[in-house]
């Protein structure tokens, strides 16, 4: 592929070219040096599109229920956008998106980009690098964009905390209810989706869900979490996750909320990415003699390493 | 309990006195503001102990063979400490550690200190604790520090990495060849103890050990991985363990290599109590207006988010 400069792949992903839009997305994914120019160049299109967080256990239909919502929010004249995000520890490898394969059905579709990332050379880690990529898709002309991630562990419910609003998808016998308590995944989620409601146990785990969510306490005014039953297998239920999610949106407007959580989001953006610059900035140093210098010193026992690391931070 | 000054704490600790022992690794792991003042008192003791890390996946044993491995190290006249660190994440809660009931085997022995660790306010977080807490063991005249982790996750690595000498446990039939291999222990390990030797299986949980040893290529000079058997429930093996340690340490000491570990290690230290720190500083522009009116212009669209960060990064 060609270089192009920034601002003709931004001019070009404006007018829907998706190979501009998958060059921007490669760009913000690697961290690239033109990332800023990118940055300064989407800023004006920042919150176009309700953003969408869907996450789950593996195995509860992830896959199939965003294909589905893709094809009911394209039914509906939406231009979606999806982002399936892998957050793995670079320990464990990232090859569980295998079955994006499935989503091939959208491809011919110009008014659907889809996308998996993983977190690579960007500064602040993927925390960072989706809300630049859900940029890329607003400026795009995208409405809906679609956040998808695997699991429900800590880097799950950070990821899906960017989003507007966040599906927690369960599937029955799974114990999943009790894991979405632990995983702290009931206090993020706006809409559960009992996907594979057609299965024995079904029943049990949308009650579970509705027990549990009757324990909490709500002010008047509060969003109180959907829970709707689907079989995306068969595209059942999943105009009634879209009802769902334009009920979540209609209320974010009235009640104030949208504006309230983005710019709570922004804060721990820019946070991030500060964090992800200082981290880069201290990491520089070990190339340096610095570092080792102060290092020797504490490992001798003449300096301790709170003193030392003060040291480093003045030589930021 | 009495509050008591550094000076005082660190002089008692020096004389055995074991709730002064305590009380400082209570300061360490909270993140007291005194952390300073008490690592500059103990900069001094950096270095005494041989610090073994010991780590392996929940039910191979790590509680007993800790537990007996401090019986044989005391036997040979060593002065003992164990931190059992739970680096569990704050979403899953942290009451993994029941099990330390187990240890009051030695708790009447003034020649042991055991203590369990999670990580709280510390600023870089266990990576910083743990070091600092060694300090105060070695400070207390320890000479050799336990430090046990549960799991074989990230933070596992991370803390066992912080260790002159690295054990993992491994027992037959759980899998776990092949999940060290996954996680990055192989890498990371000195000594392997394949416990529970008595149970089926565990002549394959060996081989394979070996056979995954035998692959790695190794410079001459090089530390050769140990594997040993034992059965820590019925105290059999665990001289063979601490022979292990010994001729790690033996090893580490004639090739220069614990030199070289312990400033790697002291540079790691210092660079995460570095980046905690800033991490705080940012954290503390959440309480004033800075983060939020450049939160508010991102999310209007006004400024991009690396814009943003730049600009907090200067008023740190």
């Amino acid at each position: 592929m060609r270089t192009r400069d920034v601002p003709t792949l931004v001019a070009r992903a404006r007018e829907g070219d998706p190979r501009s839009v998958a060059r921007l997305i490669t760009l913000v994914e690697n961290g690239d040096p033109k990332l800023a120019e990118v940055a300064a160049a989407l800023a004006p299109y920042a919150g176009r599109a309700q953003v969408v967080g869907l996450t789950g256990s593996p195995g509860v239909g992830k896959s199939t229920t965003t294909n589905e919502l893709v094809r009911a929010l394209r039914k509906a004249g939406h231009r979606v956008g999806v982002l399936a995000v892998d957050p793995s520890s670079p320990f464990t490898g990232g090859a569980i998106l295998g079955d994006r394969i499935r989503m091939q059905d959208h491809t011919t579709d110009p008014g659907v980009y889809i996308r998996s990332m993983s977190s690579r050379g960007q500064l602040g880690g993927l925390a960072a690098a989706t809300p630049q990529a859900v940029r890329v898709l607003e400026g795009a002309g995208c409405d809906v964009v679609l956040v998808e991630t695997v699991g429900v562990g800590q880097a799950e419910v950070e990821i899906a905390s960017l989003a507007d609003t966040t599906l927690v998808l369960l599937a029955p016998g799974m114990g999943d209810a009790i894991q979405a308590v632990k995983a702290g995944i009931l206090e993020i989620a706006d809409v559960f989706v009992v996907n594979k409601a057609d299965r024995p146990g079904a029943d049990a785990t949308y009650r579970d869900i509705q027990g549990m969510l009757s324990l909490g306490e709500r002010s008047p005014g509060e969003w109180r979490p959907q829970v709707v039953r689907a079989v995306a297998v068969k595209g059942e239920g999943v105009d009634d996750v879209v009802a769902a999610i334009e009920k979540h949106r209609a209320w974010l407007e009235s009640s104030g909320r949208l504006q309230a959580r983005r710019e709570a989001r922004a804060a721990a953006e820019v946070e991030a990415i500060a964090l992800g610059t200082l981290r880069a900035r201290l990491g520089s140093l070990r190339e340096g003699t610095a570092l080792s210098d102060l290092a020797a010193r504490v490992a001798a026992g003449g300096l301790d390493p709170y003193a030392a690391a003060e040291s480093l931070i003045k030589d930021l």
